[in-house]
């Protein structure tokens, strides 16, 4: 890697990786119903309407949550669905929490796995991660570092977003692998191929794409700016993936609260220990929860505890 | 159909249908660049900020297409993309562009194409199908009648869309043969069944998969809430489609703009007319870039003559 500051997504993220000497991706997926009663007293008292005091309490919670593991993680991932729930309130709060983060210096990942037709795929792509034409000036709209993509469009959905995503220094997670039990359904379904010789699941078909649409993408740190979703509830299939994909960076959903281990994820990694970031959301979030320890005034302790119990859990395998 | 007060999504579809005899669904994707001179002027000298006066304009834009058409079409369909452009503010024109369809008496169809592990998947129905939980109040946020669904991940990221559908009145749009040129690279794979006896695209694959999933949710009108988006470009593969989901309704795109014809959309019809509503977006919100014989002040105008030219073109076909 080069020492000048990094502009590729890759070199960004694996410096950031280095620096906070973990892997960890936090997933802000806010439930109102598990917010700590406090904040959501709070945020009620302050704003008449419920839409505005529920984003306001989802907002505060998230910028406790960074500020407690701001130094441990490079990035965090919020999950859209969970602030679309509260209408444009909902998504001003997403807006506050990607803009939150960067000035903490944590990385951000927006969960929002678009895809689209080309023109359609275009203007997300610069909603979240590139600049919008307003009135003739070119401005940044949400500008999250990186996006994930849903694939079932092929091609032609997915190249605006790496097309803006090389003019700012951002990335995409294509999915590829997912860490739900009907990721099977359409995923694991038997290809043949050009010859009718071999057969080969959708999910490795799409790890060859990922692969070559990523090729020319690379950064100084060997990793190009294309990444693929991978669950860690499918070791096994990780393990193909790994070998079909040795330069795309995982991100890694399913661990924890989904089921998957420390164990689980380790075939989500280069042999070098690189080339993963795995994510866990309810089990650092929400790890107040958890333990009787905690009272809810504790509720960023106990996810920047839940952090480096998982950073330790993960160095143990790599 | 019987005559009591419609509940069931497709029941309400198909009355509108027959009410404003037009299977029309308008695309409202919004461009900045292509939205008349003089909304954009009175937009910018109302608001200071750009991405409040960019979200003006296209609420403006909207409710003078809506006003313009509501007579003619059935159901509108305001893709996201071109909202989320505008961030949060974005999100509220997009909010406010389905509350004014309603009340104009035109159904809505929240083109979001979203996605994704169960638990999440139920916060995006909530969000915009069914109701959200505010402070132990249940509430209608985005409150559209349908939504697109991509099914990259399987059922259970489908099956919280169908139950708040199902709740409501309700109906989503699961993507199976899309309109873009790309398409192919993962809906036409081919696939080997469990006896590798026999081969299927993907896209047949999904079109089954939409017909298993939405038998046990037929409306009196003998249509399921569970329909399919199946683009106008390929009229080949819908004529499969159309026997693999004969009682599920087809939400096509692709008619105009995009090239597909009166003629393509032909065999996405049942024998007896009914079964799809087509879309087109571009082709008629700025018909009035079109023609000479519109001046700017008359896009609404010139939209709904666009309306009445593509519903003599398709009564011809049909």
């Amino acid at each position: 890697m080069t020492a000048k500051a990094q502009f590729h997504f890759a070199d960004r993220l694996n410096a950031a990786i280095t620096k906070k000497k973990s892997v960890v991706c936090v997933g802000l997926d806010p439930r109102l119903e598990q917010i700590p009663g406090f904040i959501l007293k709070k945020a009620q008292s302050a704003h008449k309407n419920p839409m505005t005091a529920a984003a306001e309490a989802v907002l505060e919670f998230n910028k406790g949550i960074i500020d407690a593991v701001a130094d441990l993680v490079p990035v965090v991932k919020p999950q859209i669905a969970f602030y679309e729930q509260y209408g444009h309130e909902g998504m001003r709060a997403f807006e506050e929490t990607l803009h939150y983060a960067r000035e903490k210096g944590v990385m951000t990942i927006a969960d929002i796995k678009r895809g689209d037709i080309g023109s359609t795929a275009e203007a997300y792509a610069k909603a979240f991660l590139g600049k919008v034409n307003l009135f003739g000036k070119e401005v940044f709209s949400f500008n999250a570092d990186a996006v994930t993509i849903a694939p079932y469009l092929g091609w032609d959905g997915i190249k605006p977003f790496v097309a803006e995503a090389k003019k700012y220094g951002k990335g995409v997670f294509i999915l590829v692998k997912t860490s739900n039990v009907s990721s099977s359904d359409l995923q694991d379904l038997e290809v043949r191929d050009a010859q009718a010789k071999d057969f080969k699941a959708v999910y490795e078909i799409m790890g060859h794409f990922v692969d070559s649409w990523g090729a020319d993408e690379m950064g100084d740190s060997n990793y190009s700016l294309v990444g693929a979703v991978v669950g860690a509830t499918y070791p096994v299939q990780a393990k193909k993936l790994r070998q079909i994909m040795p330069q795309n960076i995982f991100l890694v959903p399913g661990y924890g609260a989904q089921g998957g281990t420390a164990e689980d994820v380790k075939p989500c990694f280069n042999e070098d220990g690189t080339g993963a970031v795995v994510n866990s959301s309810r089990g650092i979030i929400f790890a107040y929860k958890d333990s009787e320890q905690y009272h809810e005034k504790d509720y960023a302790d106990a996810a920047r505890d839940a952090v480096i119990k998982m950073n330790k859990e993960l160095a143990a395998v790599k």
